[in-house]
């Protein structure tokens, strides 16, 4: 394969290429193939943006329809056939089965400029500046949502600058069982000297993706929503990969029966991988004058059409959630059997997640590390995460075949094997 | 044409929807076509996404092409044959010729983003934090791009928080015939008191877009570049709006005879209103360290394959220029016949400009939305800007035919007499 | 008395005098004497700023003797032989017997002042940014020291601007019996996602004097300076109102074995309720270049004339460290009485503190209230502290007669009995 | 003279000592003496503070008097008839014969601390935050004055963290002859894309202190507040150097008929080098909360009781305020004489300043810092100010004799001789 002219002329922020230095040509469902013709199991699946597989045939053909058709590919925010398509399915198979109502802001493509419209309105809304996130949590990278994001990779890298106006709570589970992490949320918002100023808002994943497969466990997050209504402060879900599914519920929040003020959405919302973002918000909170946030590819003609054929697809009944969950199972036993076999080995690991975000934590980066390279060799793709890197995850396409799942789960067995014999 | 769900559904934020109230359903070349099968001829474009116009056939096919061989749409920032043939490309068809030496960083697919990063390398490059921006100029509305650009309406939207790290100097011509802004800037430099902390980089359009369409003098441009080297500052050119030929050059600063530390690209990149951006920078500035800025969209598949078409079929030699250079005359003068009956009304009125991105300066905004609403009723897409609104746009496709150009000419013409005989 | 063109010219800002709404002639001692010659007991004693009480009659002879010379009473930071003879003093007296070796910084006299110096200094000597204080500490209210400071009365009047390059931890007990407050600090250092930015400096009062006199662990503060140590933060002892032996040493620091990198001292350091204020560095964290920090008032002549002969009275042997902890005893002892009192009438209340620096936590800041609202009218001037105002606290001169100090006691006790019973 | 301890325990931070590198021990009227006998002329005064001259008599007297009779020293902000007395003369003194009528603030006394509170002030009466200041403007160094003071030796001291919440315009004849700043800023306030957020506040010096001894014009100053009051921006005129009748008039907006909305006072507001600030707003600004903003020193006693003094002994007719006109012109011809020769030399030189606020501009700093060194050789303090230190101002002491003064004069004049000749 021809790499030189990546090699030499992509700035030397490239990451992924490192891990998987092949050349792809094309990908299908979940399977990628490289140049060289090797087909690779796709368990990372855009981080989160593919839950429906690479290049799914209904949603392309939607949008191959709505090309020959001319459809309007690029329309700024005007009104658009493709928009109010979109709009009014987000309103039948989501929201009013769910019970919800929210009005949509459509900012720029991408999640990073969904949380920047997110927390601003809520600072617009509330009159303060506070955003609350949580330790190895991870909301984008522009300045504004920087500040509410944990990793020290990105927060060092902006010139010493520092973040302004976010602030971090200990995760659920951060500070070792027995230790209540939203008891001292509550002590520091009702002690008027605790430097905790009183926030806006509170941002989280309910199952933190970047920081290491976390899942927030459902009491918690609801007697997290139970102390922002008590002390007024507008609690935003960002589902922008714990969403769409991928937890076994289109909102990742449905398990733990909230009601988020506001919502972020992106990665696997158009299903197809295009970008596309948006903001949802009860509509009492809609206090944008018009124009006040705006963004060249906002409401992206393309990814609306494929958005709306993914959620006719594979939202109008339960068969997707259900699907997910039982997937969900098969691969956390596979992880916990693997997760004994190492701790066996000295290896002390764990398996966690929700669903289809699952992770099995291996204790150190250079562990991952050692498995996710051999899985590459054996033809699959599999990355991790975590603050050390230490946690493997899978966040195959939610649409995987069972065939496809159990080849990669196999892979990833024998990886593990190779690398800890 | 049923509009109540978008109204309903879509945040207060939406804006050109107030402008245009109707739905659109096709787009081709020049022309919008709304629900009702009226047609418009678009001289918004995407406010300048749209060079080569909407659905360019020869880029429809490579796109369509590329979705039937199911090629990667999202790989993250994976290699693929498409991104190397965009890379390639793009040396071989726009650097070499100009004698350019860059390296590339594909950020997420959007200008605010490209700013965020650009901005970001320069502090980490020259361990400085100040940005200095220009009176009227506009990069973007994330945080970090905010403390860029000078709207009080998106400054003023943060709630409260004060953007950081930017300082605004007056553009070229700002301060009035006579003064020289450039030697304001240089007795700042100069000067250990000024308050002016010395720069990190420079940040500025050749011809401010939002700003109100207003062109830098050439020889102000060299002048600032040489400042900028004297006092080791980057100069970053953020040819978001005015690069990809839409001042009848490639890059909007060949024109100056100047080469930019870093150069940011988005909205007519990929050629067919697909999000995409990236940073250039000179090899050396290249201070990332893997995975220090992210975002998931970032190297767009389908971006890419358009974006190199694009490349290789309007920019292998200098017909497209010479033609925006040509249509570019047309619409000044039409303009400045236009600025004459207007000024001979009473309404002092003047054209300004460098291609095809020109403006038409009636004074206010009050006068600019008369002429504008007169011409959507008459069939035509134009929009305003500058700081009060009080400029006509001109950003019609590149490609346009000369039949569409001057039928949209005299659509212009009528409404803007209608508007004030 | 003749109080309205106080109430009247004087800012709304005004607070003591709320509480005390006398007008003082007279200071002598533990007593402070009002216009109508009713005598007042000072438990409040310049919040901590008169250690050795009003008017002591040593130091105010150096004083008038200095002023009778035509010392220099202003003389910017020139060489005086006071200055000269305050140093000489201080590495005699206090750092030579307790093997410390630091240089001084005179910034401007006030604590605050101290403290941003400080701060700065750490960011400076380290190239990092965060500073990390402590839930109900206090540091000043200037926009630096501020980022320090937990209080939100001073947080929210800011007009709406965050303050940036701080974070909070919990200090020693915040969380409750069997929470360990710097095993979350240390996980949170090791923890790179953690979203706390590895800080330059940790400031801390031993005993957090307005957070309500609460004292951290000796243990805890060895930690403390160890996990500083092991991760190269600079560790800053805050002992502007529990230096000057008001814990029983004349650093608080003492007591728990430590060295801090940096010191700042105010408060008592000039011995005679004058301005005046310090920064003391390891000499090699000496980052300033000439004139990087200044003010006006640094280095005030008849400050380092009282402080200096305070220094030779009190410090040349260790009678006063003693008499100060005989004194906390008996503090104490008539605090834990009153607690336990109270905790029979049903207000939980408990006594807490370090040398002469004492507080009786009665719960509320009602409760509080009506015994210093009590105590007033009996002739007691105590004031209260904490994050509800809920701490009684003894801040007595340190040189209190045994007399004045028995009769306050009783004037406590009774005005406790009398507000509760 | 024994400086070995001072030079190894003071920071390097220290300044003045490095320029006049003797030990000073005593100082009367407007002369210093130091340890070796040798006495100086002192036409620094602690730059400003000491309008009345080292050690008046009158206002030593009061304080003795004070001290002798035990009266409060630092009583926080309690009443005391110290402070009731400083304000019934203040008011009747000062405010009634000028028309004024202000509230007085007392906060932490330095001129900082004055600054920063009003500034806060500033934001939180109008709900904005951006602080308009001008280019070689000084403030202060805390964090938020900082925001406003135009040195980069300070700005760039911070440890890399950039100000927040200020914005620098060009200062009277900043940009040269015949171009209006004012003309600028007034364009800027209009733009709504000019990148100038709408100011809560414009603080200025009216004469340039730190900056170079700049006299702002008075029609300047004049369209100055027309232009706050009808963009609804608080006036705030930092009268912290120039206030105390060192122009000539008590306050230095005196002669420019204007009525600020706030004012900052400090440096000679004690008469005698104590350290001592206020800030004076209209009733109706005076927005604080109880204890909102505080400091252990404020209303510092013994200022108080010499500040009243010198307001009686001073400004109860307008004796000095002549006096000061009429040495004004005496040094300002001294200044026009010595400019000439160093014209005639080949040093383009020019004098400038109001009253005994005078500066002898000298192109450079190499050239302003022989005439001080020759000027100390020969008995005279005479310090440097200005972007690059290339201005030697006199700020002698208002109540000088003709015989020191001129003996002053006599030695610059030899000193500048002896150093171009």
């Amino acid at each position: 394969m021809q790499t030189e002219i990546l090699e030499r002329m992509e700035s030397d922020v490239r990451t992924y290429s490192r891990s998987f230095p092949v050349v792809f040509t094309k990908a299908k469902g979940a399977r990628l193939t490289a140049e060289d013709g090797r087909e690779y199991i796709d368990f990372l699946a855009g981080a989160g943006t593919l839950n429906y597989g690479h290049n799914h045939p209904d949603l392309k053909q939607a949008l191959v329809d709505y090309l020959m058709d001319d459809g309007v590919v690029h329309g700024l925010d005007m009104w658009t056939d493709a928009k109010r398509d979109y709009l009014e399915t987000l309103e039948e198979v989501i929201f009013k089965p769910r019970g919800l109502n929210y009005k949509v802001h459509l900012p720029g493509p991408t999640g990073t400029n969904a949380v920047e419209a997110a927390i601003r309105l809520a600072r617009v809304a509330t009159g303060r500046h506070n955003i609350v996130s949580f330790t190895n949590g991870f909301h984008g990278v522009t300045m504004g949502a920087l500040a509410t994001t944990g990793n020290r990779k990105f927060r060092e890298a902006t010139g010493g600058i520092p973040t302004q106006g976010g602030a971090f709570m200990p995760f659920d589970g951060y500070m070792g069982d027995g230790i209540d992490t939203l008891a001292y949320f509550e002590k520091l918002l009702g002690d008027n000297s605790s430097g905790l100023d009183l926030p806006a808002a509170v941002i989280i994943e309910t199952v933190q993706g970047e920081g290491g497969i976390n899942p927030a466990g459902l009491d918690w997050l609801k007697r997290l929503e139970t102390i922002c209504r008590r002390h007024d402060i507008l609690l935003i879900i960002d589902d922008i990969q714990a969403g769409c599914g991928r937890t076994g519920k289109f909102f990742s929040f449905e398990h733990a029966d909230i009601t988020p003020d506001i919502v972020t959405n992106s990665k696997s919302l158009s299903g197809f991988g295009l970008p596309f973002a948006h903001v949802l918000m009860r509509p009492e909170l809609d206090k944008w004058k018009p124009g006040q946030y705006n963004g060249t590819f906002r409401g992206f003609g393309m990814a609306m059409v494929t958005g709306a054929a993914a959620l006719k697809r594979f939202w109008s009944d339960d068969t997707l959630e259900r699907d997910v969950q039982r997937k969900g199972r098969v691969v956390a036993d596979r992880f916990q059997q693997l997760a004994a076999w190492l701790t066996d080995q000295g290896i002390e690991s764990s398996e966690r997640g929700r669903g289809l975000m699952r992770g099995l934590d291996v204790g150190t980066g250079d562990n991952a590390d050692k498995i996710s390279e051999e899985a590459f060799k054996r033809g699959l793709i599999i990355e991790t995460s975590g603050h050390d890197g230490h946690v493997v995850k899978c966040l195959c396409p939610l649409t995987i075949s069972d065939e496809d799942l159990l080849e990669g789960l196999d892979i990833l067995d024998a990886s593990t094997k190779a690398a800890f014999s």
